[in-house]
C-alpha cells in the first residue's frame, strides 16, 4: 500500500535513488542514432528507434543497481504519438526488469478528466465492462494547482492498484519561487501546498508511515527541505535537483528521516549523459550510465543510510 | 500574432464560444459504438474508432458555427497511444474544417522540458536538422505553478508559429479556491499568477492588444471575471464553466471587453452530448449539436456582442 512498495524495494537494494528517462535525440550515441535512421529514415519513427534502443540498454545496465526509473513524457510527447507508443513500450519493459516507474506527467485536472488521466497513466480504462490498461506506470507526479479535486481521482484510482503519487510542492527550478515562495498568511504558498497535499492523503499511511500522496520537493533549496521534512512527516518525498542542477548529497540528505526512509532522489542526465564524459564515441554509455548511477548511489549513501 | 488569428475567426463567425471534444466512450450514440466494436472488437481500437467518428460527425456539425474546437488531452491519454493517435488525428481534420484548435494539456514543467512539450504541442521536433510536426495545435493549455520558466518556452515556440496559449489562473471547479484564493499580501494566489503572467507576455501584444500568453478563468466565479478583466487588460480569457457547470451567459459577459472582444467561451457536455436530451437514439447527434451550439451562440449573444 501507498509507498510500501517503492520503500521496500528501496530497502532492498540500498539505494534511494531513481534515474530518469529523458532521452532527446541528441542524447543518444551516434552509431545509436546512425543505425536506427538508417532503419527507419531520419524523422520521427527514426528518432523514436533511436530512443528506444537507448531507453532498453540504460534499463538493462542499471536494473540491478537502482529501484526506479522515471520517464519524463515530455520527451515522449516530443515525438508525437510514436513517442507515446514507445513510452508505453519503455513502461513495460522496466517493469519487467524489475523496476518501479514513475511516469513524469505532471497533470492537474479535476472531477471525470482527473479520472480519465488516472485510468490512462494507472488503473486502466473501462470499456464495454473491460479493464484496458495503457501507459500502466505504478506512479506519477501532479500539479495541484487546481486544489483537492485534481488528486483525489488519483488517489482513487491508485488505491485499487496499489500505486502512488508525487505533487508538486517545492520545485527545482530557478522561478519556483515567484507563486511557491509568496507569503500568505503565516505560510508560504508551497507549505499550502504540502499542508493540502498531506490532509487530501490522510488514512492511507503504510507500514513506513507515508501515505500515498508524496511531494516533489527540489534539492536545490535544502533548507525548504529540511523544514518540508519535519513539517510534513507523512509525505514520501521525490528529490530533483541533484547533480547537474546544483544540489549535493549533504543537500539531499534533508529529505530523509532518520531510518533513511521517506524519499528518493532522482539524477536524469548525470546517468543517461554519462558517457558524454568518458571521452569514448557513445559505445560504452551503458557502462558509463551503471558507473554514474553507482556513484551517485555511493555519494549520498555518505549522509543517508537507509535501514 | 497572438490572439489575431482567433479574434479574428470569433468576428467573423460572431460567436465566441468554443466547442470542447472531451469523448469518453459513454457519450457516443450506441450505433456508433456498436459499429466500430464489431469492425475493431471491444477494447482501445475500438473505443478509439467510435470516438474519431463521434469527433469526426461533430467537428462537420459545428465547423460553420462555431470558430474554435478544445479536445481536452486526457479523454485521448486514456485511451493510450492509440488514442494519441486519434487526437493527433482529430486535431488536423478539425483545422483542415477551418477551426482553430486549443489542446486542453494544462502542461507544467520547465526549461528545456518544456520545450519539449512545446515542441511536441506546437512547434514540432528538431531530428537530424529537419522540423517534426506532430500534436500541431494552434494553442494549448498552461499550468504555471511552477513559475514563467513553465511558460516562457511555450512563448518562445508559439512566436514562431503565430500560435498562443492560456494558463490556468482562476478555474471553474470547486476546490479552485483551496490554493487560488488564498490571500498573499495585498493580493489573492490566482491575481498574482494573473499579473505573473500578463507581465511574461507583454510586448507580444497583437492588433486587439492581447498578449500571447491567455488565461483560464471560470464562470463560476463571475465577480472574480469582472475584477480580472479589469486587472488583466492585455490578457485574452478562456472561460470553462458555462452550462453544465452552472455558468450563466450573464456571468460570462464579464469576461468580455467593450468591442465584445478578448475572451472565448467553452461548453463541453452540452454540445458533444446534447443527443442525450432530444429523445432520440442518438442518429441525431449532429443535429443536436449544432442546434446546441447555435442556442449557446443565441445566449451569449443576448449579453455580448463582437463589434
Amino acid at each position: 500500500m501507498s509507498f510500501d512498495v517503492l520503500q521496500d524495494k528501496i530497502r532492498a537494494m540500498k539505494n534511494p535513488t531513481v534515474a530518469g528517462l529523458d532521452a532527446r535525440i541528441e542524447y543518444v550515441p551516434e552509431h545509436i542514432r546512425r543505425a536506427a535512421f538508417e532503419e527507419r529514415g531520419p524523422g520521427l519513427e527514426g528518432a523514436v528507434e533511436a530512443i528506444w534502443q537507448f531507453n532498453r540498454g540504460l534499463i538493462d545496465a542499471l536494473c540491478d543497481i537502482v529501484p526506479a526509473v522515471k520517464p519524463q513524457a515530455a520527451y515522449y510527447e516530443n515525438l508525437g504519438w510514436r513517442g507515446m507508443e514507445m513510452l508505453e513500450r519503455t513502461i513495460r519493459y522496466a517493469k519487467e526488469r524489475g523496476l518501479f516507474v514513475i511516469a513524469d506527467i505532471k497533470r492537474g485536472d479535476i472531477g471525470s478528466t482527473a479520472a480519465a488521466y488516472a485510468e490512462g497513466w494507472l488503473s486502466g480504462a473501462k470499456i464495454e465492462g473491460q479493464v484496458c490498461k495503457s501507459f500502466d506506470a505504478d506512479c506519477v507526479t501532479l500539479n495541484g494547482y487546481m486544489g483537492s479535486d485534481s488528486i483525489k481521482p488519483f488517489l482513487e484510482a491508485a488505491k485499487g492498484e496499489d500505486k502512488c503519487v508525487f505533487v508538486l510542492v517545492k520545485t527545482s527550478n530557478p522561478g519556483s519561487g515567484e507563486l511557491q515562495d509568496i507569503v500568505a498568511g503565516d505560510r508560504l504558498v508551497y507549505q499550502v501546498m504540502g499542508d493540502l497535499n498531506e490532509r487530501i492523503a490522510a488514512g492511507t499511511e503504510g507500514k513506513y508511515g507515508y501515505t500515498m500522496a508524496g511531494a516533489v520537493t527540489g534539492a536545490t533549496y535544502p533548507d525548504d527541505i529540511k523544514q518540508l521534512r519535519k513539517r510534513l512527516e507523512h509525505t514520501f518525498f521525490l528529490v530533483p535537483g541533484y547533480g547537474a542542477q546544483g544540489g549535493t548529497a549533504a543537500d539531499v540528505a534533508n529529505a530523509f528521516d532518520r531510518y533513511g526512509h521517506g524519499a528518493i532522489v532522482n539524477s536524469s542526465r548525470g546517468i543517461m549523459c554519462a558517457w558524454q564524459k568518458t571521452g569514448g564515441d557513445g559505445h560504452d554509455f551503458a557502462r558509463a550510465a551503471r558507473d554514474a548511477a553507482i556513484a551517485m548511489k555511493e555519494d549520498i549513501g555518505q549522509f543517508v543510510t537507509v535501514l
